[in-house]
Order: C-alpha cells, then sequence, then structure tokens
C-alpha cells in the first residue's frame, strides 16, 4: 500500500462542518448541499480518518425537541458504531445564533451569558454522551469593535468565571473530559479577547481548575498575526497545555480562510509536523490530528474528499520528509552544539559561585562571534528533504 | 500655562537610545550626530521629562575600561542631580555586538549565554547604581530564521533558567529592582521567541520568582502583529502585571518604526490612556510612561525635541479627551448594563443549585438578540471627543 | 445650524447594500431583518444623503420576472423622486450566485462569462434608467485559491476583453456612462487578479476605450494590504482616472471590514478628505462621496442610521479640520520650499546643456544632508489639528 | 553532473551587494567582513552564476576621485574577463547618504533632485561601460512618513521628469540600455510612492519614452503587502513590460528580509518559475535571474556562497517539478476547458450581433453552477509535484 494512505491509527479527524461544509462565504451563497452527520461518518471512515468532532448545533440542529436530539444522537452513534470511528472532541456554538453578536460568555448582558452556561453545560452533557475527552471552547463572538463598549479587563474576568464554572461542572458530574482553549486574534469581532495561543496560555494560569485545561492552537489563527505557529505550539507542549489542534492552512494578513493542510506555508507545515511527531527529539503529541479546514468553494461533493484526503496524505508525506531529515548525519553534524558542560553548569542555576565564575571568565566575544553557524545549509538540506530532492 | 506642557509630574521618561537615535537605517547611514549622555538629561530636563532610561552600552560603550566606566558614569550622576531627572528602568544591549547574532539567552553556544549573563549582571549593578527600579529584557535576538536551528522547546528552557538565574541574583544582592519582559514578534529575527505580551504573560507563570517579573509591552511590537495594543495591555493590567510600558506608534505589518506616540492609530492611542489613567474606572497604571521612539531620518536635532515635545502633549491631549468622554452623560448611559443581580450571582460560581437554576431558565434568546446595543453611536462619540469636537 | 450635519449638496451617497446589510457573516447569522428599498430612500434623504447607488440584485431580486423588476423599478424611481435622491452609480452583482464561485469574466467557463456579459448589459441598462452616470466594476470573484486553475495572464485577457465588449456596448447605445474599476487584494478569493489600485490603472491603460474608464479606490482595500489609500488615490487622480469613490475602514491585514467611515485609521482620513477636498491645493474631486460600509452586527435599525449620520458628520468635520491646518501660517512656513527657479528648469526636461549643467554642479550634498526639514513638527501639527487642540 | 548545478547558461546572477552583505542590520553591527569585488566575480564563477549587478557605491565608493575609479573599474572588468561573467544590469545607490533622507527624485529639494539625475547620469555610464543592458530603479527613499511634507501628486510628476530625463539622456547617448523599474510599499520610507509593480506598470504608462521602461519585481516588496507575487510578474509579462525580476524570499507582512529563494512560500516560487519557464505554455521570461537577497547574520563566508548555491539549486529544482506537473496527463484533463467556440466569439468583441446572441441565450446558471471543478485535486497534485511525491 502507498505508505502515504491514511489509516485510523494515525488519528486523523475532522469536524463534522469542515467536510460539511456548504461553500457559504460573506459575498456568496452555499454552492454545496449539506450532508447528513451519517453520511459524513461513513465517508470519513472510507477516506481513512479516525474520527469526527462536532459542535452541538452540527448534530443537533438549534432548537430541536428532546425527541428529535435523541434520536439524532442515536442514529449518529449507530452510524460510528458501524463505520469504526471515534469522537475524541465536541465544542459548543456560541457564535451562529444572533444573541451572542456581542459575545457570549464576556456580553455585557447576564442573561446572555446566562444562556452561553446553559447551551455549554447541553453541549459537554452530548459531547460526553458521544465519548469526547476533550471539550474546545473558541470564543468566537468574544471581542469588540467599539472598543468602548466594555473594559477588557471584565472580559477577562468574565471568561474566567466561565470556564471556571463548566470546569466545576465536569468535575461535579464525574466527567473524564479536559478543555481546550483556542485563540484568534480578529473576526468575526474586531479585535478577539485572548488573541493568541499565548495569551491564552496565560489566561489558563491564572484558572481555578488549572491541570484541567489547555490550548487548542489553529494554524490558521496564528497565520493570520504572521506568529510562527510552530513557536506557539512549542510553548505550549513545553508547558504540557497542548491538549489538541486545528491543523489547516493561511496566508499571513487575510480573512480566515481555512485550506486544505499544507497548502499554504509548507516549510511551517514541515516543521510543525516534525514537532508534533517528535523526529527530531523530544516528547511526541499524543491527542488527534485534528483539519478544521473545509474544501474551496469551486468543489462538488467530490471535491470535499478530495480535499480530506488531502489533508491527510501530506501529513504523512511531511512526517516522512522530517523522519528523513532527522536521520541525516549531515543535519546532526550541523546541529551538534559547543560541549562545555561546566559551563552548562553554571549557567544552569544561580550560586554565588557561579555568579563569581560566570563574572570572572573571559568569553572572548569577539572571537566567539566570527564562528559561522551553517545555518543557511541546514535551511537549505530542510527545504531540500521537503522538496523530496534529497532522502525521497 | 497650557494644560498640555508636561511637566515632571506626570511621570514621563526617554531612553538614552531614543532621543539620542542618529537616524541610521538598514539602507542609510547615520544624519544626526551622537549626543552626550549629558547634553541629552539636560534637554530632557528642559522639555519637561521626569526620567531617563538606558541600556548599559548607551552610557558605558562596550569595552569601556573601568576608569573609564567610573568617570563615565558619576557625570552623569552629576546631571541628573543637576537638572532633577530620575532613572527608573534600564536594561542591557544584547543585540548590537555579533556574538549575539543567534541569541542571546537562547543560542546553542553555552558560551554566549555565559556571556549575555555576564553582561547583565554588570548592566544591572549599573542599573542600580543610578537608581532604577525597573530592569526590562528584550531578547531581540531570541528568535530563529532557519527553524531547524534549535528545539523551541530548548529556547524556552534556556530563557527560563537565564532569568530564574538574574532574578536570584537580584534577590541575593538585595537589590530592590523588578523584572519586566518585553515581547516582540520578529525583526531582527525572521520569528522571535515570546512574540506577544501574551506569550510573555504566559512565559512569567512558569518562572522560580514569578511575583517579581511583569511585563513591558511596547504599542509597536503588538501592532506589528495587528494585535489590539489595549487588550494586551489590558490583560497584563488585570493580571497584576503590568511593570512597564513603552509608548510609541506604528502600522500594522511592518518594520519597526518607532514612531512619535500618537501618530499613527490615535484612536487605539485615546483607548490605551484612557486604560493607563484609568478615567472610565478600574485601577490607573502608576509606572513611568516610557516613550521608546526616535524623530525621523528627516530631522535635525531641532526636530528631535520637537518629536519629544510631540510625544508628551500628545499623551495629555489624549488624558483630558478620555476624561471628557468618560464624564458624558450619554456615554455612562450606553454602557450602562443590564442588571440582573440573581442571575450575576448565578453566574458567579458553580453550584449544583446554579447549574440547576441555569438550565431551567428560559432565556428566550430570540428575544434578547433583537435588543440593539447602540455602539455605533458609541464608538462616534469616542471619535468626536478624540477629534475635540464635543467637549474640548 | 451644526456645520457638520449632512446636506445634499455635500454629495454624499450610500448603497442600498450598506445601510441594508443584514449582519451576516461567516460565522454568524443575520442580526436585522430586510428593509425594502424605497424605505431606505426615504430614511437616506431623512438623513441628508444626495444620492442611493446599487447592485442590480438589490432592487430587482435575481429570477424575478420582468414584470416584477418594472414594478420595483417604477415604485424605486417614485421613492427617489418623492424624497428627492439621486442614482449616481450602479454596479452588477457578479459574486453572490454560485455559478460565479470562480470567477465571472475571467471564469474558464465561456458559458459563465458570457452569462456575465448578459447580466452586466441588463445590470448596464437598469442604472441608466435610474439615472447612474458611473458604473462600478468590482470583480469580485475574479481570482484563484489553487494557482494552477489558469494562468493569470489569460485571466488579465478575458477581463480586457470583457470590459472592451461593456464599453463598446455603452457606447453602441448611446449611453451617457463611465466605467470605475474596483480593486481588491483577496476575499472572497485567495488571490484577486488587479489587486491594487495601481493594478487596475495599469489595466485601464491596455483597454481600447481607455477614456471612459476610471477607478473606484475602496479605502478598505487598498488597507488591506496595508498600502496607503491617500498616495493611491492621488496617482489615480493625477491622471486624471478617479471615477468614484468608496468611503469606510478598515484595519491593515484582516478580513474586509467596511466599517464607519474614520472609524480606523482617523490621520489618513483626515489626509485623504484633505487631498479630495483640496484644501492644501491641487484639483478638488467633483464626484460622489459614497459610504461603502456597514453597521456593527450589534446594531438594530436605528443604529443603522447612526452609522449613516456617523459617517457623514466625520466626514465633514475631517473637512473643516483639514481647511483649518492649511490655512495656518506655521503649516505653510514648514511647507515652503528651497526656490530655486534656474534648477527647476534644468531639471524639468532633457537637454544636452541641461545635463551638462547639472553634471558641472557641485551640489554638496554633505551641506545639504545637514539641513533640518521640520516634519516631526508638521505631523505633529497635523495631529492637533485632528484632535482639535488648534483652530477648532 | 547533478542535474541542479548551476552553470551559466542558466542565466543566474547576483548582486556585489547581496553575497558582499556584511550583516548589519537595525539592531547590530556587521558579522561578515566586506568582500572586495573582483573577489566576488571569483567566487560567483565558481558558484556557477552568469553575472553580476551593482549599484554605481558597490564598485567605486562614494567621493572616489576619478583615478580611483578608473582604477576599480579596469580591475573589475579585468575580473569579469579572468572568470567569464557578464554584469547585466546597474543601478544607482539613490539612499544611502543622508542627502537622500527625504527622497531622490521626489524631493522637496530641487538640489536635491539635481544631485540624484546628476549621479545616475555617471552612474548609467558606468554601468554601460561595464556593459549593462538593464538599468534598475528603487526609490528607496521616495515616500514619506509626515504625509503633509508634499502632495503625493506632486511626487508623481517629478517622479517623471526624472524617468523621462534620463531617459532622453540614455537615447542622446545612443546607450542600449533599457529601464526596469522596482516597486516597494514601505521600508525605509512609511510609505513608498508607486508601492506595487501594478503602480509602477500604470507609471511607465505614462512617460515620454514608455517603450523603453518595464518593471523589475521584487518577491520580498510584493510580498511584504500579501500580494500574489505571481500575478503581479505576470501581468507585467502579459504587457510586456517584465524587464528584469529579483528573486529572494520574505514573510508577508514583516520588515524587508530578503532571504535565500524558495526559503519562504516555497509554493509561490514554485509557480513562479512555472510562469517564468513557460512550462505550461506561454511566451518564457528570457532575462536575468537575479537573486536580490543576503545571507543570514549568522553566517561566516562559506554561508554566504552556500546561501548563493540554494538560491540557484532550488530554482533549479523548482523549474523540473514545474516541468513534471505540467507533463502529467491527469493535470492536462483538470486543466482543459469547456470548448464552445461559437461562445467564445460571440465573447471575443462586442458587435450588435453577439451582443443579441448573448441576450437571447439562456446559460441556466443553476445547472452551470453545480459542476465542480476539481481545483483541490489540482492543488494537491502541485503540491504532491513540489514535494517530490510525483515525478521525481
Amino acid at each position: 500500500m502507498d505508505p502515504f494512505t491514511p489509516v485510523p491509527a494515525d488519528r486523523f479527524t475532522f469536524g463534522l462542518w469542515t467536510v460539511g461544509n456548504v461553500g457559504r462565504d460573506p459575498f456568496g451563497e452555499p454552492v454545496r448541499a449539506a450532508l447528513a452527520p451519517t453520511y459524513i461518518v461513513q465517508k470519513l471512515a472510507e477516506c481513512g480518518a479516525w474520527g469526527v468532532n462536532l459542535h452541538d448545533d452540527d448534530l443537533v440542529p438549534y432548537g430541536s425537541s428532546a425527541a428529535k436530539r435523541d434520536a439524532l444522537v442515536a442514529d449518529f452513534k449507530a452510524a460510528l458504531e458501524d463505520h469504526g470511528l471515534v469522537v475524541p472532541m465536541a465544542t459548543t456554538n456560541l457564535f451562529t445564533h444572533p444573541v451572542f453578536k456581542d459575545g457570549a460568555f464576556t456580553s455585557n448582558d447576564p442573561r446572555v451569558r446566562g444562556f452561553a452556561l446553559q447551551k455549554t453545560m447541553n453541549a459537554i452533557d452530548l459531547g460526553v454522551e458521544l465519548g469526547a475527552s476533550t471539550y474546545v471552547f473558541w470564543g468566537g463572538r468574544e471581542g469588540a469593535e467599539a472598543e468602548a463598549c466594555r473594559d477588557p479587563r471584565d472580559a477577562v474576568k468574565r471568561m474566567r468565571a466561565a470556564i471556571d464554572f463548566l470546569a466545576a461542572y465536569v468535575q461535579d458530574q464525574g466527567y473524564d473530559l479536559r478543555f481546550a482553549l483556542e485563540a484568534k486574534p480578529n473576526e468575526p469581532r474586531g479585535d478577539n479577547y485572548f488573541p493568541t495561543t499565548g495569551h491564552m496560555l496565560h489566561f489558563i494560569s491564572t484558572l481555578e481548575h488549572e491541570a484541567m485545561v489547555g490550548v487548542n492552537p489553529e494554524v490558521a489563527h496564528e497565520n493570520m498575526a504572521g506568529l510562527s505557529f510552530v513557536h506557539g505550539v512549542a510553548q505550549a507542549m513545553e508547558a504540557g497545555k497542548l491538549f489538541h489542534i486545528d491543523l489547516n492552512a493561511q496566508k499571513i494578513g487575510r480573512y480566515d480562510q481555512d485550506l486544505r493542510f499544507g497548502s499554504e506555508d509548507v516549510k511551517q507545515a514541515f516543521f510543525l509536523v516534525r514537532l508534533l511527531e517528535g523526529t527530531a527529539g523530544g516528547p511526541r503529541y499524543e491527542g488527534p490530528r485534528h483539519f478544521d479546514a473545509h474544501a474551496y468553494r469551486t468543489e462538488d461533493e467530490d471535491g470535499v474528499w478530495e480535499f480530506a484526503r488531502g489533508c491527510m496524505r501530506t501529513y504523512k508525506l511531511l512526517a516522512a520528509r522530517a523522519r528523513a531529515f532527522d536521520a541525516d548525519p549531515d543535519v546532526r553534524a550541523l546541529l551538534a552544539g559547543v560541549a562545555d558542560d561546566d559551563l552548562e553548569h553554571r549557567i544552569a542555576h544561580y550560586s554565588k559561585d557561579n555568579a563569581t565564575a560566570l563574572r570572572e571568565r573571559d568569553f572572548a566575544p569577539d572571537t566567539l562571534a566570527r564562528r559561522g553557524l551553517g545555518y543557511e545549509r541546514l535551511d537549505q538540506l530542510a527545504l531540500e528533504y521537503l522538496l523530496g530532492a534529497r532522502g525521497a
């Protein structure tokens, strides 16, 4: 078999809203018919995916009766069973209904905040019923255009109260569920609160139930602000807080594109997969590889599945490229550091002795500065592995 | 007197490197002669500034003998005394010397890291000798172009080791000094580690001596990435971590401009001053109002002092505009919230009872959604106050 | 009367799609009910607007019968008559229907191109019937995500064929109508063809009926790419090609925001109004001041009219600020040039004599370089006029 | 031989300022020693380059005596001869000297404009003496921070006068030389005039000697504004105006990076090489493949030559990938259009008959809209060819 064909062991997941996207945009009407969730389950299984994720409203349209909800859930669980798919992650739609037009958990109106909590408790129950172990929060409407409308410190406090409330709810219910918070700098709001994974990581450090809360970084969201997605993910991993990940592609400085994984900035995608797979050392990310993307509006349904297969296939290609790169002795030689164990020890922790030793040492910085680091060669090697010109 | 003329009580500060900037850029040679630090002190005092900040090398050129250092410091202290200026903040230059070409505290080479610690301990001593109570860290070279050159998680760990080391040094010396860490997304490196104030706030939460470390957000640095500076500063204030601030102006998505405060995105500058001054409520920022900016290359020395006066004058103008805006009854009416104390109580903390109450309530979201929030009027009022068309 | 209250003589116009915007976005459903075109006419007149613009489908929903079309047009003309409004500009919707998902005039499918011509001829007839003298082309879907899908040179050729065709149609019909082409860098497509006003101006220079074609620059569209809107408009004016203008506001590097005029980058808006009004000299723009913007999603209908009034009021405020700035003797002194008529003559046109004279002159560049230009003061004066701290 | 090793027939060129870059940046001092121009010639020849380009000051330092100039030129010509390199392009440095701090050809000071003409005439003579057939103009300082400092329409007029003057000079001298104008949106100025290749193409259409003037687009400069470089180059090619090209790499929305070709957005680089090489059809670009880039500051001299080889090698790799992609029958099938010769004829040119035929045809847009275009598959194929996963 083609080594790049996806299989469930790869732990690839898609959202119902991704392959089910009908192709409406701010300037145009839908180009594709809606697909039934059960049909999506069947097709994703055929494509080699491992799981499917969802917003509450993706499966149970807002306003459905309890009976309809139960029927939809039962059908969906049957489809999961039939096709061997799991639901590793669920989330709440707190952005589509006009009631959330000025935020959900950070709204100035306590009734909106109350309704958002109600909707999320119900959606958590649904997610748990479907087997989800990660619950994502994307505060799509938590932001402002008219900056005067609220003190941004109040937005932070309200968001904290909401996450603390819901974490306590989960614990009280005895659910085995972790939260993953997702940042975005803007769109649909002018300026969202918690615009980057860094802001979200800090926010998490102030929570009551911090241990059960991590981040869900999304390629497109950090790229919108021109930040290194790899660095953001690495900071989260170093802190043990990478609980989930949203893979897609995006050009810097424009509307949220949610393109096929790897289809923009494929070199960054290479370094991302390298980091997640741990091919250069360091712990591997063990969670789902979730694609939060959708097919171009130019596509019919066939194009949707081409899109889905492309996401997964590119991921596997990049993983193979990364493994080959990191196995190359030339690469290893370029990355071999300057060994000076005594100095590393002096630097590692403060003590009077260490400080004195550092102060007295002549580091000869002018001499040190002359050493070439070989990074042009290193980066060219990375590019050539990426392009399959070496090691393929 | 003109109410917008700066006085020391305003706590305005400039760096030696700001008004002393000679106007060299990547494509051009200096346009202005260097100014002696003692002369800068005299001129800043004449302009109404309260203090002056510095990098070690701004006052004591790199490589100076101990005798020369002491003479320079003595002259500088005399000038401060003569003109009544203080040095509230000091910092280390860890970016100009070629030895730092691949980072200082995050370099792969332990000798570079050791030298950076040595240089910083000396610079801290200098800052304390001059009376500084805040010590800023801007890791200008802590980043990468060739992403493969180091695991970004190692960069985080090395930076943590360095800050922990230096914090312990400060405590061991008995210095009364706090650290303020400054983020920047890129330039001079392709991608800096800790690219935003959010990332830096999170990093601080992982430090050994967290309590003595806060942030020093810079308008230009957050704007480069198109983030709301106001929201970033607010998140820091809410966490009690706004230890210092760098005021200037910058267009989104371009090279580091360090323009005169208020000269770009003056509406955001208005909301920033409003937040810092606390005119809408909430705690006021009590630290220095530091301008990290420089005059255009088109200017001679006269233009430099015009620039400096402009920064301060605009700040005071915006503060007056903000006070008038927040005093307007129409503004207050637009911001008056929906009062529902019982509901606020239910939302504030989780309990079974609160959860049940929220679940059982009919929030009538379709009805709630129809309420217009008046934010176009609110924002237009802000603009008209800003433009002096109301309340001036 | 308040001097900033809009009146028809100001020549302010809005599109039916602007104040009629229902507030749907990629993540949310409509927040406001649709307004009847005739009602919009009445309300705009009440607000002080001079005219109303439209896409074909704004007035006559796509697929309407001929009878329905005629009835709608008759009612609309009656409303215009009743309320004293004009229709200075019309345009075609070539982006909403899924048939245009891969472009209209640049589609690979000749049937789509043919249909786009058919739809546009009909829409031109409608515009002319309503009295429009300017016809705008915004090629919202003329672009690509999958770059391989067509040779971009073919896109240029197809667009040229379409505009040439339609210009000839207009001439053949004897219509008194000029075309105004509108550029946009991206959104809804990944990369639009003719991304800036500069690209569009060049394209126009290659057209068969070049004289009847100019540009319709939009603030938001140039700002998305971080370009100076003022410079783009100036280049068009210098070439006699500013046929129409779309006023709104936008942050750099994000989704198309279409915010209230002046509500972002008000300093640039000041320089724009100054250029259009000719307060610093140079020809004044005499066409409509069209606002292509819409109210926040937080607003009900009242907020929509606040938004409309705010656009117009801010324009008039900025015009007054610009007039005061340009009348200030300090400003005039700063802008007074170095007079050297002989040299200006030598530079103006090539001749052997002029070349020789220039070659032989000692320009003493080191001396020239020392002259300070006073631009910090000039820009601070502009800012203080803008803020109403001078001259208000 | 490795098919990707550069040879002179590839027509690769570098500037003296590129491989000679000493690694100074706004925050740091040089990291590499300057290299003699004659040594650069030797090394470029060893690397497989075809030519070397230069600013006047790169070879003859500003202020050199005539005798020194002649000696430098003679040595340089001897080196070119010895190593078989050519000088296809030359240009003027109108940005380093402080006299150009507010522009050269657009300065408010006629003496600065006069000096810029003088310097450029001399530099043109030098370029012609060295055999250059293309003369590049990059107006690095033609812009503004303080927008009020000049009417941007005057900047256009002054630039036009300068280019017209110099074109007449070239013609009068009987030089066989074409001009190539290079756009850039910002840096070192806040907002440059003629910010994109589109603006420059339009400007050229207004020149007296338009036929001898084309563009020199630079990857980094269009990318800074987030524009599609491929589309900009294609528009220039379609108009017969691609006279030269500057190849490098750049992230969107940041300082001018001038990175190794292909090292950022390698997919766009693939489509660019495909366009230049004409592998998909259409005319091939026959001019020099010029690399306007420099090595990272982390590099010593060895790293500089690694950088140079990497630029060329990646170009050749991408050309091979493009040829393979365009030869794939699956790709051809996806790009096969809908053939309708009659309709193409109707659309091609306006006539009453054609208009009538188009008006009467039922295009059945709802049906047309349902056709999937297969672009996800097409783009994935492009990516897989790029990654060497197909056809390598």
